[in-house]
C-alpha cells in the first residue's frame, strides 16, 4: 500500500473519531489502518488534540490503562452553546406558539436534527462523569433530543411507553400524577434495562416534574439508580420542587396565551 | 493569527463537514475561518475528497453555481453496509425475540444510537436525489432511525401521532386499517408540513403496509407528494402489495414462535 501522508491520516482519524463520540479507539487501530508506527500515530493524536481545541471543535482525550486509547467528546463545540440556545429561545418566542389551555407548540424544534444534535451534545457534556448505562425518556416528543444525548454518551436509549405494547414483551407498569394532576400510566419492557444499572433521564418539557418522578419511580422498580435528570425546557418557578440535581437547557418563566414567551437559557449554559 | 497548517485545516474541515451532512459550505466559509486564499482551500478540498473516498469514509461533493460549495454525504461508509446489516440480522435471530402472537422484540436495536445511525445513513443514501423536504414517521419505535435519516439528508423529521395532542395545535386525523386488520387513527398537526412539499416515509416495520398506506393518505390530505418509502424491516412476501417503490433494509420471510428468525439483508444492500 502506498504511504499515507499525515494530512490524509488526520482527515480520516477525525472522521472516524467524531463519528463515534465517546468510543475509545486504541492507537493500534490506527496503526493497522494506516500501516504506520505507534510513535507516528501518537504524534497525529497530539496534533489533532491541539487543533480541535484551538478551533473549539470538541475534545480529544487520551485514556491510559489496559483499555486505553483515544476518544472524542463533542464538548465546547464551536464555543457557541449560549448563542445556540438563545437562538432556540428566540424561535420559541415566535407568535402563535402558545396554544389554548396554556400549551406550547414546540414539536417542530424538537425534531429538527441539527437542533436536537446540539441539545444532545450539550446535555451529554454535563453527564460524562455520571457513568450512565442508558438514557431514559418517555415517548414521544423528547425522543430525538434523548437519542442525540445517548449517541454523544455512546449508550443505548430506552423509551418508556404510555401503555403496554405486545411487541415489548412482559412489562412493568406504574401509575403517576402528571404535571396537570391527571393519573397516567407508564410502561417499560422487562428486558429493556438490567438491575444495578444507572439511568440518565432526558425529556423535552416539565411543568411540575410529575413525569420525571414517574420515571424515577419506574427505575426504582428495576433497581436502577437515577444518575441525572435533564430537560430541554422547564418552568423557572415550578409549584413542586423538582428531583434533586435536575437541570434544564432553557427556563420558562411564564406561559400566557397572546403574550410573547418569557424564556431564557439556563445559567449553566456558557 | 498564526498561520494554520494544511493538516490542521484538513482536520477541522473534516470535523465541520461530517458533523453537518448534506449541508453546503461555501469555500469562503473556510477561507474566512483559516484566513487563507481560495486556491489553498480548493486544494484542501481536493485532498479531502480523495482521502475520504480512498478510505470509504463517505463522499465529499463540490456543488457548482451561485449557491455552490462543498458538502459531505455519508455514502459508502466503511465499505461495510452488508456486513453491518447482516450483524443486525444476526442479533434478530437471537433466541426469545419472537413473542406470543407472532410479535418480534426489536425495540432495543431500534434505539441503539450507532445502529440507527448506520441505518439512517444507508436509507438516506438511497434518497439524496428524491428531494424530500422532510422525513415522516409514525410514533414510536421508528423515530430513532427516521431521525438519523433526516439528519443525513439535513431535513426536519415529522412525527405522526396515534391521537390528537393538545400541544400540537389543530390537526388532521385519518383512519386506516393496520397490518393486523384493526381500524386505527393517525393524527398530524396542521403546522407540521406545508402544501406542495415532498415526504420521505421511514418506519421500523411493516407487515401489510397498512401504516404506510395510512401515512400516504395523510400526506394526500396535506397535498404533499410521497417521494419514497423505506422500512428497517419488512415481510418478504406480504399479503398486500406494498406502496410502489417501497424499500427495506432487511427482509423477514417467516416469524414463528420457537423457531429461529428467517431474516436477511435486502438485495440492494451492497
Amino acid at each position: 500500500m502506498e504511504k499515507i501522508k499525515r494530512n490524509e491520516r488526520l482527515a480520516v482519524m477525525t472522521q472516524i473519531l467524531t463519528e463515534s463520540p465517546n468510543r475509545i479507539f486504541t492507537l493500534s487501530h490506527f496503526c493497522d489502518l494506516f500501516s504506520t508506527a505507534k510513535s507516528t500515530v501518537s504524534e497525529d493524536v497530539a496534533i489533532l488534540q491541539d487543533t480541535l481545541q484551538r478551533f473549539h471543535r470538541g475534545q480529544l482525550e487520551t485514556v491510559t490503562g489496559a483499555a486505553g486509547g483515544v476518544r472524542y467528546r463533542p464538548i465546547g463545540m464551536g464555543e457557541s452553546a449560549r448563542p445556540f440556545i438563545e437562538s432556540i429561545c428566540e424561535r420559541l418566542r415566535e407568535p402563535d406558539r402558545v396554544l389554548p389551555g396554556g400549551y406550547l407548540y414546540f414539536s417542530d424544534l424538537l425534531s429538527t436534527p441539527e437542533l436536537v444534535q446540539g441539545m444532545g451534545n450539550l446535555i451529554a457534556g454535563q453527564y460524562y462523569d455520571a457513568r450512565a448505562d442508558f438514557v431514559l425518556t418517555m415517548e414521544t416528543k423528547g425522543i430525538p433530543a434523548a437519542l442525540m444525548t445517548a449517541q454523544a454518551l455512546r449508550v443505548p436509549l430506552v423509551i418508556a411507553r404510555r401503555a403496554t405494547k405486545v411487541y415489548e414483551g412482559s412489562a412493568v407498569n406504574i401509575s403517576y400524577v402528571s404535571g396537570r394532576g391527571a393519573i397516567e400510566t407508564m410502561s417499560l419492557s422487562r428486558r429493556a434495562v438490567k438491575e444495578g444499572q444507572r439511568a440518565l433521564i432526558v425529556d423535552d418539557f416539565t411543568r411540575g416534574g410529575g413525569t420525571a418522578r414517574g420515571m424515577a419511580a419506574l427505575m426504582q422498580e428495576f433497581n436502577v439508580t437515577v444518575a441525572g435528570v435533564c430537560f430541554v425546557l422547564s418552568l423557572e418557578h415550578p409549584k413542586n420542587p423538582p428531583l434533586p440535581g435536575t437541570k434544564s437547557l432553557m427556563l420558562l418563566s411564564d406561559l400566557q396565551a397572546g403574550e410573547p414567551l418569557s424564556v431564557r437559557p439556563a445559567d449553566w449554559i456558557e
